[in-house]
């Protein structure tokens, strides 16, 4: 599948309805996925997004040292690799092999790209910030790109059955996302 | 409709999946509802949530000065007060007249509640982040109650078609909360 750029301007819009995010980072030899629901856009200019990572998970590490990542959305049909990058620690198991999930070069970054998420947001990390027992990371967003068909421009095309995003509600319950509806 | 207490071991699960929210503010005898996607929770222990606020709304002013303020959760029905009071200034309207919003007391906090949300959450500031054009505020939550049929002990009740939450896509696209799904 063809990735497209999506203009920087719009870099929030692809996570923006909060859904559950695969964050992929790399240092040194070792990489690692992580699902985090904890995600949110901070900033328009410049270009932030913020993610809060457990300061005891292995991704903590890798983004603290290598200072970038990478944010990837998956969808609905792969809920069960997504779920299990949420539960095991990639100190013990290399979440790559185990899901199947195929590695793409990034742009910008060490860290790769899961080729079968549908958007994917390079991010350098510009701010580190304690928040309990979470840390939040604050990237500035270098590169945002998306398969053919899931952003008309503008917006996320929520109404195309291949971009069914999953947003988390506690343990292993996701809703899917829904039907889009216009405000007066 | 009578508000329930929510166990804070749960509180970010009103929020997890990414709803828009309604954040009230108060300080002195100036009130405000501000309309926000950009928030997350943060930590578990203590119990942290995280809001981005645009360092020129009224509102960032009214939350820096009296260090509090409270999550609303609207639904889906209120969708033209919801893109309202995200489109205009408090420095010049009273959204709560202009909605016609009914303000309940919270419990510790000076802010208001309001009552044609069904969830709540008092947040008291315990850090202010700088975060470009935004600024991120890290709330202790001190209270959630949601209205009855809301949350089923462990889990919000997407099911119940009263809770019907909005997710924000951008300009005035709302995505309404979809079906829930479980991983093995």
């Amino acid at each position: 599948m063809k990735k497209i750029e999506v203009p920087l301007i719009y870099a929030n819009r692809i996570i923006n309805h909060g859904c559950v995010i695969l964050v992929t980072s790399k240092y040194k030899d070792k990489s690692n996925i992580i699902t985090l629901a904890w995600q949110m856009p901070v900033s328009h200019k410049p270009k932030l997004v913020s993610i809060a990572v457990h300061k005891k998970h292995f991704s903590h590490m890798l983004i603290t040292k290598s200072k970038e990542f990478i944010i990837n959305i998956p969808t609905r049909t792969v809920i069960d690799a997504i779920h299990f990058c949420g539960s095991v620690s990639g100190r013990e198991i290399d979440k790559f092999r185990k899901t199947g999930f195929t590695e793409i070069e990034a742009r910008y970054l060490n860290a790769p790209l899961i080729k079968e998420c549908i958007g994917h947001m390079e991010c350098r990390v510009k701010k580190i910030y304690a928040g309990g027992d979470h840390t939040i990371f604050l990237g500035e967003v270098l590169r945002v790109v998306v398969n053919e068909g899931v952003f008309d421009g503008k917006f996320l095309r929520l109404d195309n059955p291949r971009v069914q995003t999953l947003h988390h509600l506690g343990e292993n319950r996701y809703m899917v996302s829904g039907v889009v509806i216009q405000a007066v």
